[in-house]
């Protein structure tokens, strides 16, 4: 089959990989619709020394697996747990130190014909979502894991970065009745935000906002989003970067402010979403490619003017 | 009057200063007992580029105030607000934009014969409580604040740094049943936890903690205690670093790793616990000097092997 594979740094479009066979319990997919995210931009600049195919954000129908599955449309949540550590049997497969992630660390990924995952990772979706939204479950549910971790206080947020993760954490946030207002430079960014009425400006205000979400995927961004954080506010940091940014901890320490780190969430929340039309991610999809431009798809990805660019194999 | 007075990283003990007038709301206060801390010599550093009279850790007595207060032994909150903003009105003075901090921002404190703060600041000493003791209401109160914002989880805590404030907040936890282990590499330090039980090792365990407290001040303490802080667990911070540490935001993000800075407590809490003897602090005090000496003092609390230097003006 074919796939796109990192290596080293290097991406290739292999053509010889072999279909994988799903152990028992697991499914095997063909993968419909797949997306590309800004940590599969980080794997190629080396992250995570990750080798083997890329992706993780994926609409897919199961084409080897149990009775209860088989022929379904499904996503998929990305993290496979060793099962049996204390981490995975009080939280959940996502902080386990053996983990494989799907097209991250262990296990390969979405930028194929096929995929393998645990049935249990296995979520089957309702046909009035589009392939192209159902794609986005992965992402949204990380975008709505921010809402939850910024408490149920009400009142206005601040997400500094409008590109990918930052568009559906502001359309997340706005469903949710939280005020957001984006930080946010590209006119071509912003364009995608005012049409549901969420207030966009050029630079963090002065005196800054008690919630702030970074998703700028910079340490400047970081920076920004730290001393745009009010006294005894909290700071929600999607971005992992990989060289350690240099932090403000006098103005974080002095003004008690609380930095939470945020990574996946739930899917059953965002499946929801999606199929009570609560949001709107379609219009997000800047181009949609062949498997065998993935490459391409890859650099088209790292354009600011993009912002999601998918794959149908 | 004599007081202690540092001006662009200089200190000079000045004896010419005039006797400070309390305005309306005000008292003055003799100083009976100060303490040096951390901040104190980071400021002589050149931190926050304060210029006046030094300290902010003191018992004392009131010479002029109102009938309430006159002749009374007291310590004092530090922080006086501007009154009228929404973070005054709000939470108090702690994080008024506008704010003086009694040695430390636009305010003259407590290395000095007498120092002026609102009554509104001020707590009455009960006798039993030394002079020694009441001067670490400050610090404790911060100490207790630290156990206050790890929540009432209950389960063991990681220190690190056994410095002042981490023998104080150690001993904190493990009056409120927290189980501390410190990681402490001075032997003078942790010979001051041993004999309350607490557990000293040289080096954070592999696996960490749910719940860390950095107390080092320094940055690659503040990196230790980040990479100590288990997926999904709590790092309060206390190191109020000058120069922006680079802090591993990859670690903080894929493991969703909280960090907390933290400041000031309240009074009555740490009152209350040496009123009651939960607590022993007189043993931190290394040694007590003169105002006179005031210079000198300041050198020996850089010195690791003293915790707690004490001015008795």
């Amino acid at each position: 089959m074919r796939g796109l594979w990192v290596q080293d740094g290097q991406v290739e479009l292999r053509t010889d990989l072999p279909v994988p066979e799903p152990p028992a319990g697991w499914a095997r997919i063909k993968v419909d619709r797949a997306g590309i995210c800004g940590t599969d931009l980080q794997i190629v600049s080396g992250y995570a020394g990750f080798r083997g195919v890329l992706g993780h954000e994926f609409v897919g129908r199961v084409e080897s697996g149990s009775p209860d599955w088989a022929g379904r449309r499904v996503v998929g949540k990305i993290n496979v747990g060793c099962g049996s550590c204390p981490e995975c049997r009080a939280q959940g497969p996502e902080h386990c130190a053996e983990r494989r992630v799907l097209g991250i660390r262990g296990l390969d990924g979405a930028f194929a014909d096929f995929l393998v995952l645990p049935e249990s990772n296995l979520y089957a979706v309702p046909t009035t979502i589009s392939d192209s939204a159902a794609t986005f479950v992965e992402p949204l549910a990380a975008a709505i894991r921010v809402r939850e971790q910024l408490g149920d206080g009400g009142g206005p947020v601040l997400v500094v970065g409008a590109g990918r993760l930052g568009q559906l954490i502001a359309r997340a946030l706005a469903a949710g009745g939280r005020e957001p207002t984006v930080v946010c430079r590209h006119a071509e960014q912003a364009a995608r935000l005012e049409p549901f009425g969420i207030r966009v400006i050029g630079e963090p205000p002065e005196h800054g906002f008690e919630a702030v979400v970074d998703c700028t995927g910079t340490a400047s961004g970081l920076r920004a989003a730290v001393q745009a954080t009010r006294p005894r506010g909290t700071l929600i940091v999607k971005s992992s970067l990989i060289d350690p940014p240099r932090i403000d901890m006098q103005h974080v320490v002095v003004n008690e402010i609380r930095i939470q780190g945020s990574r996946c969430g739930a899917f059953e929340p965002a499946l929801d979403m999606l199929a009570r039309e609560q949001i709107r991610v379609d219009d997000l999809v800047t181009r949609t490619m062949s498997l065998d431009d993935g490459r391409e798809a890859l650099r088209e990805a790292a354009r600011s003017a993009n912002l999601k660019i998918q794959i149908a194999p």
